[in-house]
């Protein structure tokens, strides 16, 4: 029992990152179902799409679940009134400033966590309201922060800067980095990369192998001049790093990474020309299991980590 | 007691890490008497100097203490007889390859301890007959890998990977990180920025000035096409990024870069036209302290941490 189970009212500290292209309900009702917290990626769904999602998983269970919303949506307004209208528990917001619409979803009962990948931002955070923070780490896989601060880092700092609770992300899938996280000071963790491999995560097959093959070194952090996001390395990566050595300018990158990149890679299993957004972690799993047995493993990696944890002696 | 505190009979998994222009005798002797493994970092000091400081290391102490040895310094051999001469119970070594001389110390009954940024390279260190080796995450200060594989990501992989013991290193400084480091699968751990704090280290003051007033994101990882090394953003950063700006080559930023950069700063002071090399964790510490009391700060918080560490039920 953490502070995040009990704000959430879960049975396990993992909350399942809800990533574009790969967070249909059936992950987040197998992650829910397991006793986590399962999210809905609402950031690659059209409104009615999100709706069919929220409408399908609230009619196969009865458990908390949550729909993450980056605030750079085009059409956040309609986002947010599915989300009200639905009576969807927990919002996750991210990509924005949490002060706009922290109050919106308060007021009608929904729980509010914002993704913040800096101290400064998680105390920013806090004073808008939130009811917990989840700081990510540079090894995160998809959009990221400018300052590069590794998880390692970032959690006792964030932890020790705010009262709410504290979710730790990036680098993080087995039970080791689950116990590294609590240690250093998180209430819970948010799991990606691991779970795109979930049998139940809509990434395309293609993906899914790239992501399971993936090496230490595989990924890398681009695009900072528009916004950060850590990719696998492929063609559409090489396209980048051409137009950088050419020394593009932004517009120059924008065109490149056009519209429909990330659906075209991580969806439609064009795995060459698209943008496969996954954590560096990727490179320490190569099994497709599903959410439960995923969950399921790294508890019982993590009871087993922190139970042989020995104390240091000293005089 | 672990498989690295066996292995140099020390008595605490604390590694000091031997930094350029920081680690003198003086720091490795505090370290090593408070049961850790002080290191002498022979990177920055002639011969002569080097001898100096092992001399007086060992009138001062009969304990375990080590010399860090970067590969590619220039008059190796003559550090390497100096190491021998003076029976340095273990060598550090970084920076190069570890097949050339790993066994001419294991001959003399040296140990030897390879740093590597990479679960392949931690690989061809064990197959070379290295006794452990340093896996340094993305975040650490100095010089770094290419991969930008981060400490959360490195261990759990490496220490899979290898027979030997596993020292992690790259963003420890409290006992927090250090009891993630050992839940990530590590067996010890190497602190480096948070000992150029010590009050022994022979960081210049003002040095020890912008380290303990350092903030998130001041730290970058720069100096790819050379070798990559984390920096506190200064004057000199901003003319690399000013280079790069321009589209400098290599013998443009090798040019830049010039000679003695990192003993100005660190050592003689110039906090602005000096190179500044330390690692992110910096932004967590804001106090001088006794190599001593450091220890004992880590240790205890490291105590604290494991205890409260609970189990997860699922049924």
């Amino acid at each position: 029992m953490t502070r995040i189970t009990k704000l959430l009212s879960i049975d396990i500290p993992i909350i399942q990152a809800g990533m574009i292209w790969c967070s249909p309900w059936q992950l987040a009702l197998a992650v829910s179902s397991r006793g986590g917290l399962g999210v809905i990626g609402a950031g690659s769904m059209y409104p009615e799409v999100l709706r069919e999602h929220i409408v399908k998983l609230k009619a196969h269970t009865q458990r908390t679940f949550a729909v993450n919303l980056p605030l750079l949506y085009p059409d956040i307004e309609s986002h947010i009134n599915t989300i009200i209208k639905y009576k969807v528990p927990v919002v996750i917001t991210s990509a924005g400033s949490p002060k706009k619409f922290t109050a919106v979803f308060k007021e009608k009962g929904i729980k509010v966590i914002h993704v913040v990948s800096s101290t400064k931002f998680a105390i920013k955070s806090q004073e808008a309201g939130v009811d917990a923070v989840v700081a990510e780490g540079f090894e995160a896989g998809g959009h990221n922060g400018r300052e590069e601060t590794t998880t390692m880092v970032l959690i006792p700092s964030v932890s020790r800067s705010v009262d709410i609770p504290v979710i730790a992300a990036g680098g993080i899938g087995c039970g080791r980095s689950m116990a590294a996280a609590m240690a250093l000071g998180a209430d819970g963790v948010q799991i990606g990369s691991r779970f795109v491999l979930a049998k139940e995560s809509s990434a395309h097959d293609r993906f899914k192998e790239v992501v399971s093959s993936a090496s230490e070194g595989d990924t890398r952090l681009t695009l900072k001049e528009l916004t950060p996001v850590r990719l696998i390395k492929n063609e559409f990566y090489s396209s980048i790093q051409e137009a950088y050595k050419r020394n593009a300018d932004i517009s120059e990158l924008r065109q490149l990474l056009g519209r429909g990149r990330a659906k075209k890679g991580m969806f439609e299993g064009d795995v060459d020309e698209g943008e496969l957004e996954i954590g560096q972690v990727s490179a320490n799993f190569t099994s497709v299991l599903s959410a439960s047995d995923i969950i399921d493993e790294i508890i019982s990696e993590y009871n087993r980590t922190i139970a042989a944890l020995d104390k240091v002696n000293v005089d």
